[in-house]
């Protein structure tokens, strides 16, 4: 990680600090380390977090737009940061810079019907948009598997991903626009209200997915779209992973598109029954969960269909819920691989994409890759859309198992890029896989990468060591 | 426009081109100013383009890539260019540049329906892209007027939409990864097959839209989705164009999300029943044109729930087409707007967007701008993303009417920006509207896209003049 303490020396860093007071007498401020503590982290195992100058919460675009402003005239690095929920450690502290908790700023400031969009400061957590959303008979389908407690500022930074993407897309796909503050404190709104805008370059675009290296996100415009109908589920049981990734292979084929394709490998389902006791097959090799959110006739031919393509690949039981409660309880299995795996150990939880034709071919992969490094693995997923979270379990207390578990996800990348794929498919790059950033994009897109950066931070000061 | 002619020697341009030959023998260059001249303008009124040096028919990327390499090295400006449909000036002639054409790398490279993706040369024709995925049960929803004589790279450059983009969305939604020669010749690949790829910066969509100044598209990986079900067809006919508003914002809020919600105003029913004699209302303030691809009942429930919504509205006459044939007839009326309006007459097609509650507004804005300037206007479009193209309508010949349009275009983009509108909804800036887009955008933002041109493009060779 890059270090800015040589570069910053303790004088500049104490100027900086007492500027901030004088300017912004009503930010709050930490700079006790043992109140900075729980700002040092995100959710990502094995990151190594510098030592924060401090932590602030502006509670506005002008707040934010000073700091900045106040960081570049002091040569000060910032660290955006939302609810810590990433997991590729994109919000992890750095040494010496001041990280910028914006989960103050947390307003809904609209719903609007008429143009089926929100606008909604970056501390909104996502589930309360949702609701919002919901109230006004609307949709927001970004779900990360954090949206009880993530932000939107955070699903921005990572363009994160969720159980809907299949049908609806990602963050991405629902950002209108923003407000951005720029390196040198200017702001700048890019994008609005319009279905369509082609106006100059599409900046909306280069800031979404950039973890804050650019800018820092304080204000947002999303798509809604009309509430879809209460969903029906499916799950359906498999002897063998590829005949699992031969009934996604099939579904796609017949041109249904569910709101959710999701994979739990055999390790996993056991995992999440030992522990739920849902009554799920535990002999089975994987399972998919499939979900219609079409309403009427056609979620039920949705689902009929998906549930053919299954037992055509060789499911060995379709199992589909009598009722929402029932549904609930079976969205529970899969909502709960992640805590199951890691009441294990410590399970570390990776995140890969491959074209989805290819998943077979990578759960044969990281099979292979797991024996070769006697790493027990589970894995889960969004099989619709390729997008698998290989999680290693160790014991905790394993002394070898961090450098264990890195050449593992080193072969694994390998593979996913081999396949064409990514080697993150919706955590993020961050500080955990920006090591993998050249093997998968090649030298020169990186460059092209590195020279955006250059050209809207040339100081480097926000969020410095993190994606690049 | 930029002219680079003074600064390319006679000298220098002579020995780029005499390197070119040597290094390519195979390369198709015409430099006769005969030949050049259908090169030189793309279907923008009014448009001043310059002097070509040439114009290059590449054949693969590698030919691209070294006519770029020989370009830096000479600083001769290139300007890539499609089948020159553009309505905005982004493909005309640069005095002093070298045109590339991109027509004859027309090659669908695969479609891979177990991904659902197509992978296709810059020149294909976007019907022809479309046909081919239907081939294969398959979808390619961006349809920009001029499908039948456009190429996907022109629709990338320009980040085009059509009249599919209220249920499916515009081009960037649909490309996946691109091939990219930038401005020094080398080759990069953005994105890929995947569904979810959040690895680094999101490239592929800095490069859509941006209409060839920051690098030269060579090859793209296109999404595609299931074919959906034939449309049913629907006209409403309105005394009014605030209850055709008024009958789009209705359908938004009853949830129904048609593939097509079109509007045509009065002069433009007129101009068009004139023309074709499809019986429609001459007499109406404005026609809605609403389809569903949705299928079977759901087709039905969505085009009653709309005609109920036109109906409530105050729409005096609603016409179902009764069969696929009836469909295409009625589909014809739309589709042959701009070309009945050329008929009267010089027909300058604008194009700008307001947020879709707004339109109604920007209906009445245009009214009065219309009469303000003496100039007789048609107005059509995709009420159902905001989407408008005011088209000023003068005697060819007339002297004024070059800066009367201008003042009343100005007018427009004013009043759109200030609905929280674009001064392009699907078009682009092109030379048309780069003096409009800090109106737009701000000077910050627009700094920002100039950063990043600087940043990919330091010696200005790429399209020069074009966007910014």
């Amino acid at each position: 990680m890059t270090s800015f303490r040589s570069a910053v020396s303790a004088d500049a860093r104490s100027a900086f600090l007492e500027a901030l007071r004088a300017t912004l007498p009503g930010l709050q401020l930490l700079t006790d380390a043992a109140e900075t503590e729980r700002y040092r982290f995100d959710e990502t195992e094995y990151t190594r977090p510098g030592q924060p100058l401090g932590v602030a919460f502006p509670t506005s675009t002008a707040d934010v737009s000073e700091i900045v402003r106040l960081a570049a005239e002091h040569a000060v690095p910032l660290v955006p940061r939302g609810a810590g929920s990433g997991l590729s450690g994109g919000a992890t502290a750095v040494d010496g810079a001041l990280t910028v908790v914006l989960t103050r700023m947390d307003r809904i400031l609209e719903i609007d019907r008429a143009n089926m969009a929100a606008v909604v400061q970056p501390g909104v957590i996502n589930a309360d948009l949702g609701r919002a959303a919901a109230e006004a008979g609307l949709f927001y389908p970004p779900d990360p598997a954090s949206f009880e407690w993530c932000t939107i500022g955070g699903n921005i930074a990572e363009n994160s991903g969720g159980l809907r993407c299949v049908k609806y897309g990602v963050t991405r796909d629902f950002v209108l626009g923003l407000q951005v503050v720029l390196a040198d404190g200017s702001v700048i709104r890019t994008g609005g209200k319009n279905a369509k805008d082609v106006a100059g370059y599409d900046l909306t675009a280069i800031f979404v997915g950039s973890e804050g290296t650019l800018g820092i996100v304080t204000e947002a415009t999303l798509r809604l779209v009309p509430a879809p109908a209460p969903k029906l589920t499916l799950l359906a049981f498999f002897p063998s992973v590829v005949a699992a990734g031969a009934a996604v292979a099939a579904i796609t084929e017949a041109g249904i598109v569910p709101v959710t394709l999701e994979l739990m490998d055999a390790f996993t389902v056991r995992a999440v029954d030992e522990w739920h006791h849902l009554g799920l097959d535990r002999d089975a090799a994987a399972m998919l969960m499939i979900e219609s959110d079409a309403g009427g006739a056609r979620a039920d031919e949705e689902l009929s269909g998906a549930a053919d393509a299954c037992l055509i690949a060789g499911a060995t039981s379709v199992l589909r819920a009598a009722d929402a409660v029932e549904a609930d309880w079976l969205r529970q299995a899969r909502r709960a691989a992640p805590g199951a795996l890691e009441r294990a150990g410590v399970a570390r939880m990776d995140d890969i994409g491959v074209p989805r034709a290819c998943v077979p071919q990578m759960l044969s992969e990281i099979e292979r890759i797991s024996a070769e490094h006697g790493l027990p693995v589970g894995v889960f997923g969004h099989a619709g859309d390729g997008n698998l979270h290989p999680t290693f379990v160790v014991d905790r207390g394993d002394p070898t198992a961090e450098r264990r578990i890195n050449a593992a996800r080193a072969a694994i990348y390998a593979s996913a890029v081999a396949l064409g794929g990514t080697i993150t498919g919706e955590h993020g790059t961050g500080t955990a896989k920006k090591g993998y950033l050249e093997l998968q994009r090649g030298a020169d897109a990186v460059a092209v990468m590195r020279a955006i950066k250059q050209a809207l931070d040339p100081a480097g000061i926000l969020n410095p060591g993190k994606v690049l």
